[in-house]
This record gives structure tokens, sequence and C-alpha cells, in this order.
């Protein structure tokens, strides 16, 4: 059994972890960790986990830590996760780390979108970014992975065989999002406050979102040259769920149902990609680890749809996908 | 035209006040106050107001209200408003009063319930309980009325006929309601934060929730004698809008024929009152000032249902329909 | 006072006009019409009418028409539409179609899309597309008004200001816009059946939305040369409002601060269109007949953000706006 | 491996069967069965088990059933179930059925509330009732096991520490219960419309539900006398969950603290039934199997509260926590 810490455990991600690892059957959780004013048995910080876990969050002991788990799932926020992944690292775990801390690679780009210095070069560096579908080979047996964003995830999947096979424009793709609320974490708001957010959607993060320059340097990797995305997120009223609507222009022609078997292809084998043959829905994928694609060219543009659950496979159901690449694992286990 | 001030114009029932004065014939917004923090114009502090309404919202000036209004929709929260009060009926204006302060004629129950000691009593005994389909005489040309609660509103109008004629045992009454979350007001919470209470719904306020004295000292008004009700608020996820469902016990025989007559001729020539033959719904009423009752009885007991909006008919829209009565004007003017 | 007639009275449309023309200071409700098997007291067909209108909803009999009203509201769908909008003429009466049969000019395009032939070219070729913003001068008086579809009301108000100005590329804008489920109108499917459409959201109409040629046709006559729209609409769990996001191609530099002044200078002096300093969101808009825009250049492209009540500014108050203006009336009356 | 049919695959209920036997570690999907219009891939009929499950939904064949499974979750409708029941007994399996058919013992209340002749009587009186909390011994080995009513299930959870101790008036039991959206099956109506249960709630089935006679069978049963119970359920606009407010009048004197024991001591070895120390909610049990508790007096009222998820434990978890026990593996396999 993988014995599984979670850093972190007392927020969305944190608890859908717990959810998920709580039913993978070669995994167990050993040691959960949050602030200490966040702390006390999971079943009273999560009511939903009462009978289904016994354990306590407390807060983080590094020697506790080592002593009691393989690899942490480490649910810390941006600019937070790196003060600790170091001495994660230095206790003798794996990590998957499912900030931003270790997803940007360039340190100028990540200083200005983040608005702080990096502070761990080093295993930023070495870190793999945890998109198996596109990564898979890299991240067996890796000591750290940078788990991907909602928004990538879901966008990246969406136009990597395009990228992929330069079929397309790489300076004016358009990634057009809509998030549920659940991405915005556990803190009240005004924003987020229900009679406020109840039957609202709107857009945000124009020209800003943080997940534009992780969505451009992978796709430019994968393309093998740069590549130029408008990423545009609203967020509407419902739990979770990420619907992506990409628009990308054809360098030469191509019918939808080439893209159609090119995407069929490209997938094949991925266990949690699916190509449809329709518009995907939120609501097919939520609860699930799966990602639903369909593309389809109308008036001369690309147009590829994606539907994730942004907490599972747009976090903490990608993260145990990754930890269970790393063991060598099936990776469907507990998913 | 009357001129309206609004006392606390940044809250939901503020702004529920303004959009309604906004297109009544025969009253006009002339000043609007909220604390400091709170204040800008009006098209900022609520931007659906962009446009419709180019008043600024203001810290209370006691000279300027003064000069500028004839009647006062206080909407300040419990505790607050009889602070308040006074000044303003010094002020020279007609007070509706949207708090609990001056409900509760027995100051001991009100102490004990809002755990604080009251400091207007010579108001508290001159105010009238601003229920207009049973205390409509009481409310004309008055300086002072109490604007009822969103709770006892709903359950009053749903059993007032059978207290009346005192058809029911007055120690067994029941009243179990759910409302909308927009009862909870506008400040953030974690149990209000969208992704928590969105698809949930849950009993609070069990035994001790503020609106049960309330009730049952109106109801024992309206029956001539004590009455004890059992009341057990619940939370939903909607915006707006309260469903009663009220169980009593008959005394003698009585058919839901003859109860549905009863309520038909005791609400006959009331405006804002529908008797139906089915189960009323929330959503028939949300956005009017309109309650929806129906009446049966099913294996011996009586069942009365009542949906009202939670912020019309349950505060603003009655708050404007007792400033009507006050100044003698058409009842449903603006509603 | 302007006698009004709604055709189609049944359906959500109709119940909306229903709800405004109630309110409204200078036209009354006289003549309400639907399919012998929709009709009955509006009381019953609509419930939330009880007690605030006492109309019956009867089958249509142009003689009756004719001699109750003056102007009609024709809610009839789609090709039904072109069947009685001669008659309504003939009987004497100013129209006002919701449908798109009055809309799209020419008649190939209209009979691709709606795989009907067009059986009234005489009337089409003289109405008017309502939409006051930009047709105002043409509507004053006129006989015949094609009431705008709402996605086009939300993305060509978006847009309008750069069309005019020729300051955007032509054949490169890309609206993706989100609609409510009250969209869909009232009859049952499995797909808005509750269970199946809440918490979710999904893209439909692709390349083939209706309302993609008559963006296109409106976007054209604004432009003064042929202009190319990708229309992707997508439907959300939420009943009411339009958030459009139009990405397009500014032809020469131009900053976010001379986008907000030309918008600013262009909707000066409309009622209805505010533009905001931010995105907008549809909260803030329904239930009101206001359309909310911003509008910023990032990364080169344009983008402007629209949101309105569907069935308001895109339906049923835009309806009751161009019944103002062809009687000359104050334009926000009722609204 | 147990092998697992199930009859009627293609509604709710069906598909939350598929889901949990999916991941069940000692029972696996061979055979499942629709009416010919609603067969097919089950990626197909249900898009969110594209990629997770390759079964064809096929029509009924009681040979191939024979052959390829042991035990059926017949998710048939209620009057339908019974004419099946015998034939799948016939062919050798055990049977859990999600019909009221199995489960109302006097058959002159069944064809009072079902209207239609019952026409299994001997199977229905070998049927256990399979609430397992309190029939457990009962259930093992069983051949037919009849899954109680959703509703039922909450309320008697509820209730049932108070029948078995004698400790309430039996004649004056009140179940006011609220179910989400999803138990009212598959097939769109206008009352589930989305925009018009959105934002919805009201009553039905006053005084004529048939889970009525069905509590009160299975109360009287645990009370060893006569139970009388007014149940009032109660629709409103969420997906999945009953939440039961039970109203009941204790014989004697009883404190909160000592209630709270009784259940503590009651239910302590269950693994599905969690008693809490404050209110119930339902986001808090959805998705998963337990039932949430809270039990209290207040104004010499008893308040019992139970949330479950209406899909899972009172429906598809519930039978596979009946097929656990029937076959006598850890009754927390797959749930």
């Amino acid at each position: 059994m993988i014995r599984v810490a979670i850093i972190g455990a007392s927020g969305y991600t944190g608890a859908e972890s717990i959810r998920i690892i709580l039913r993978h059957s070669q995994a167990e959780l050993t040691y959960l960790t949050a602030l200490p004013e966040e702390c006390g048995p999971v079943g009273k910080v999560f009511r939903r986990f009462m009978g289904r876990c016994n354990l306590q969050i407390v807060p983080l002991d590094f020697d506790k830590l080592s002593a009691l788990a393989d690899v942490a799932l480490c649910c810390l926020p941006h600019k937070v996760s790196m003060g600790f992944v170091p001495k994660l690292l230095d206790a003798g775990l794996k990590v998957i780390d499912f900030s931003a801390d270790y997803r940007i690679k360039n340190t100028d780009i990540y200083e200005k979108f983040y608005e702080v210095k990096h502070t761990d070069k080093a295993n930023l560096k070495a870190a793999v970014y945890g998109l198996p579908e596109l990564f898979r080979e890299q991240i067996k047996g890796k000591n750290l992975v940078a788990n991907p964003g909602c928004f990538p995830t879901a966008a990246l999947l969406a136009i990597a065989p395009l990228l992929r096979q330069g079929l397309i424009e790489t300076d004016s793709i358009i990634v057009n999002a809509v998030t549920g609320s659940s991405g915005a974490g556990k803190n009240p708001s005004s924003t987020f406050h229900y009679p406020n957010m109840n039957e609202n959607i709107f857009a945000y993060g124009i020209g800003s979102h943080r997940h534009m320059p992780e969505m451009e340097q992978i796709a430019s990797e994968i393309a093998g040259s740069a590549v130029r995305i408008l990423f545009q997120p609203h967020v509407a009223a419902f739990d979770r769920g990420i619907l992506s609507t990409v628009y990308s222009q054809p360098k030469g022609k191509v019918t939808s149902e080439q893209l159609l078997q090119l995407y069929e292809g490209f997938y094949e084998s991925e266990p949690f990609v699916q190509i449809l043959h329709e518009a995907p829905a939120v609501k097919d994928v939520t609860g699930t680890n799966y990602c639903h694609i369909f593309v389809t060219r109308t008036k001369g543009t690309i147009l590829c749809f994606s539907a994730i659950d942004n907490l599972v496979k747009g976090a903490s159901g990608q993260a145990v996908q990754n930890m269970n690449i790393i063991y060598g694992l099936e990776e469907t286990l507990g998913l």
C-alpha cells in the first residue's frame, strides 16, 4: 500500500483528494495536515467524511510526515507551496504539487504573473508537468510532479492533437472557458455569496488570468514552436466542471471527419479521454476523471470543445492519476 | 409625491425597496443612507440600478433627512434600529421599520431572544404591526409601523382564518418553512458560500428562531387567546421565496371544501392574497407582493400552505403596501 | 391608452409581455390569444398572474381583434408567424413580430436556415429591424417591426460601435454566447428536464444556429459592407440572461481607453445601454430591459462583453420599447 | 465475483446502480436490460459511462439472463415489476426489487394506493423489506428483497429508535420531507422543465403520496403496534437528496441529551448511519450511502432530522447494501 499524505487537506482539492484515495485499492491516507485553525477530525472538518475516515487533520510535522508517508499530495496555494515542497522532498517523499509554483519554467513570467520571487528554482527545473496524456513517460518514477491547472488541462487536451500535427496557426488561438464556482476555493467572498452568484455568469481575469502563460508554455512545448493563446475564463452558477470552447484557424484544408479521426487516433489508448461526435456537457464528466472532447470545422474555423470536472481531472483526480503513473500502478486505480 | 428615504439602503431589503419605489407613481426616492464604507452612487453600490437611479447613497444626516423626506423605510438590522427610529420620528418622518425592534410588545421576550435591552419602549408601545390583511385600520395614518418578519408574514396569513374563527387547537400548531438564501442578507459566510450552499437544504434555528415569539404574539392577538407555535425554518438553494407548510388540529368537524370557502371569504377583498385550489409554488410569487395560499384537511389534520417572496411581501413590498395605507393611496401602487 | 393584443400569449415571451404591459401607464392589455388547448383565464394559464390580470386567453378571432386592439405583439413561432402577420396588418393593427420571419431580408438565406418557403415577401420588405439603438428613426410610426432575436440583440449592441467606425476586421469576428434555459421555450424535453439540465453547460447549434445569418445581415448593414461572424451559442443552468463574449481584430492601433470612450459616446443618450468599466454579469440585468457592455483590448484582440435578459431586452421588453417608439411615447414607459 | 443484472437499466436508478457496481470489488455487471427503444451501448444511453463500461443495454431475454447473472437489481416501475419478478426468481436469480410491489404486505392498501390488482401475492408474502439497519438478519441469504422507498428510508431511520423504545405517541407523527428533482425520474414534464422547476419549491401528493402507507406499515412493525403518520412531501430545485423533518410527541419526559444517547446507541454499529449534534445537510450525503440524523426536543416536541441521497441510500446504494448482506459480503463494498 502506498502511504499518502495530503498537505493542505482542509480545502476543496484536499477534500476531493481524500474522497478519491479512500476508495483506492493500493493507496491509503496516513497523514493529513492543515493550518492549526483548520485542524480536527476529518469528519468534523468535512462532515461528508463522518464515519468514512477516522484520521485527524493536524499541523504539519516533517518528522512525522517522513515516518508516515511515501507520497505527498501538496494542495497548498500558489506562492506558499514552493516554501514547503523542498522540505517535503527532503523528507524523502515523492511530491505531486497542485500549485502553479512548479509549472511555469520561465521564472520571469512566473514572477510577473504571481508577483513574487521564485525561491526554489532547482526543483522547478527538475519538475515534470503532470499531464499524463502528453508527458506520461517523463512522469514515471519522478520525484516531483507539477499537477496542471484546471483550465490548462481542459484547453490543452482540446488542442494538443492540432498542435502536435502542426495543423493550426499558432498566433490566433482563442480559449473561451466557463468554470463552476468551486474553482474559487473555500473562502467566502461577496462575489461567491450564494444570493449574488446564483443565476449568474460573468467573465473575469480579462487578459491577466494566471493560467494563460501556463497554457502558452505547454502548448509551445507540444507544438515545438511558440504558441500564443488568448484565454478568457468565465464563472457560472454551478458547482463543478469546466467547459472549454477553443477557436483556431487551420493552416490548410481539413474536414471535420479528418479532425475526428485525428483525435480518435491521438487519444486511442487514453483511459480518461473520450472523443464524442457531438458537443460535450459538463454534467457527463462531473465526479469523474474523464475529459470529453469534440472537434469540428465550421465557417473555416476549427472548434474544439472539452469538458472536465475541475476538481477531479482538473486537480485531485489527475494528481492520483499521476501518482499511479509514478508508482507504475494501473493508471485508473481509484478513479 | 411622497418623498421616501431609505435608511440602510445598501442591503438586500434596501435594494428591493429602491426597485419598488422607482416604479411607484406617487412616491419618489429622495434620500438614501448607509454606513460610510457602503456609500456611493446607487448604480455603483448595486450595478443593477445603473442608469435607473442617479442618487447617491450617503451617511445619514438627520437635518438633511428632515428636509428631504416625508417617510423613512428603515432597513437597519435588529437592535440597531431602535437607536435610530426615535430620531427619525423626531425629524418629523413617518417610519416603516423593517427590524424586529418594534414588533414584539413583550420586552422580556424581546430581550431574551435578541439578548439586548430594549431602549425605546415608548415608541414600541405606539407601533402597529404592519400586516395589512389583519391590521389595516390601525395602520392608516400611523407614524410608526413595524414591518413584519418574512416567516411570520407567510405563516400568519396561512393560519389567520383558522385562528380568527377559533377552528383549531392553539397548542399544537407546527410551522415548517423553507426560505431562499437571500434571507441570510448580504454578508458572505461559509454557510452561504456558493459551492457550499448550492444543491443544499438544511434546518436551522431549531427551537430558537427569533420569528417564533413574533408569530406567537400576533397569532395570539388574532385568536384572542394564547397560541403556541412550533416554528422550524429551513434554508434551501434558491434566491427568493418562502414556502410555509402549517400543520394544525381542528377542534371539530370541518371539510376541505368548508376550509377553502372560509379562506376565500376571509381574503375576498385582499389585493395581494390568492386562495389556490392546489399547492402553491414559490416561483409563482417571486418578484411580486402576492401570497398564494392553499388549505386542505387530510388524515384529520389541517394543512395550510403559503408562498411569498421573502424580499417583497416578506419585506420591502409589504413596507410599500404599508406606506400606501398610511397615506391613503391605492394599496397596490408600485407593487 | 394603447390597446395591446398578444398573439401567442401562452408561451414565455407572451407571459413576459403580459408582465410588462400590466405596469405600463399608457398601454393596456385588451386581447390575448393562443391555441385552443392553451386557452383559459390568464391566472390559470400562468398562476403568477392570479389576481393581477382578469383577462381570458382565447382562440384568435380577427374581427374581435380588430375591434379590441391597436397593436399586436405577435409571439408566434418562426414559420407560423408569417401566416398570421398579413392578417393582423389587414385587421388594421400595428404589429411587432417576435419571430425570425421578418428579420432576414434575403429569402434564400431564410429558406436555407428555416427550411421553408417564405410566404409573405411583401411585408418582409416593408418590415424594419427593431433594434432601437441602431434603427430608431426607421421604427417611428412603422406598421411592422421585426423584433430582433435575443442573441443578435446582445451581440450587435456589443460590436455596433466598432462596425460603424470601421475599426475591426470584418471577416474574423467570433461571438461566443451563453444563454439561460428559458431561451428553449416552454415545451418539455429530455435536454431541459431539470435533473439533466441542472448543474450543466454545453454548446449547441454548432455552425448552424439560426441567429448567425441574422447577426451577419444586420452587422453588414451597420458596417456598410459584408461582415462574417462565427457565432457559437451555449446553454447553461440558469433561467434568464445572455452573456456574449465577442472577439474581434482591430484594423489599427486602438487602446482600451479609446474603446471605452468610443462606446460611451456611441451609447451616450441611450436609456437602456450602460457602458461598464469591468465585465458585466447577467444577474445585474435580469428582469430589466438593460444591456450592460464592457470593451477592452488584450493581447491585440478586442474583447466586447454584453449582458441582457433574453426575455426582456432580448424579446418582450424590446418589443415594448419598439411599441413606445412607434407611438411616440417616452421610450422607457413600462420598462 | 457476483454477476449482476440490472433490469430497467435506462432510468436514473439503473444508471446509479451501474455507477456503484462498476467500482464494486466483488461484483460485476454482466447483463443490462431495458425496453427496446431505450437499448444501446451503455456509453451512448448514458454518456457519462463512455469508456467506463462497454456493455450493451439489451431487451430482456430470460434464458440469457439465467446464464449470465446471479442477482438482479430490478429497477422497473411500480406495477410493472410484479409482472417480471416471478420470472426473475424462476430464472434462478436472487432479486432486489426497487418498486413498491413487494413492500406493502396488505394488498388492500396496495391496491387502493396503486389502483391495480396485485398479481404476485405468493412472492409478496416471502419478500423481506430491505432496510438493513432494521431487518438485517432477515435479509441474509434471502431470494427476494423489497428495496425501500426513498422517503420511507429517510423517515424510518429518523424515528426508528423512538418507535422501538415506545417513547412517542404513535397517532400524531408528522413527516415533512423535501426531495430533489431526480426523484421524479427521467421522463420530461412541464413541472420538471428546467425554467419551471429552477428556483422553485412546492408541496405535492397531499394526503395521497404512496410512500405514506409504506411508512405506516414498517413503522408499525418497528413499534409493535399501529402507527399513524402524516407524510407531506415537497420537491425543490436541486438534483439529489432528501431532507426529512419529523415531528412527534414524547409520551413522557425525555431530554435532548437522552435522545442523542439513545440514537447513538441504537445506530452504534451501523456503517451508514451517523448521528450528528446539529442539523444535517443534504449536501453532506449526496453521492454517498450515508444517512445523517439529528434528534432534539424543543417546546415539548421531538424533532428528528435525517438526510440521505435519494438515489443512493434511497435506492441503488441501499440495493447494493442489501446485495452485500444477502451474499455475506462486507456490507460497505462498493459504497
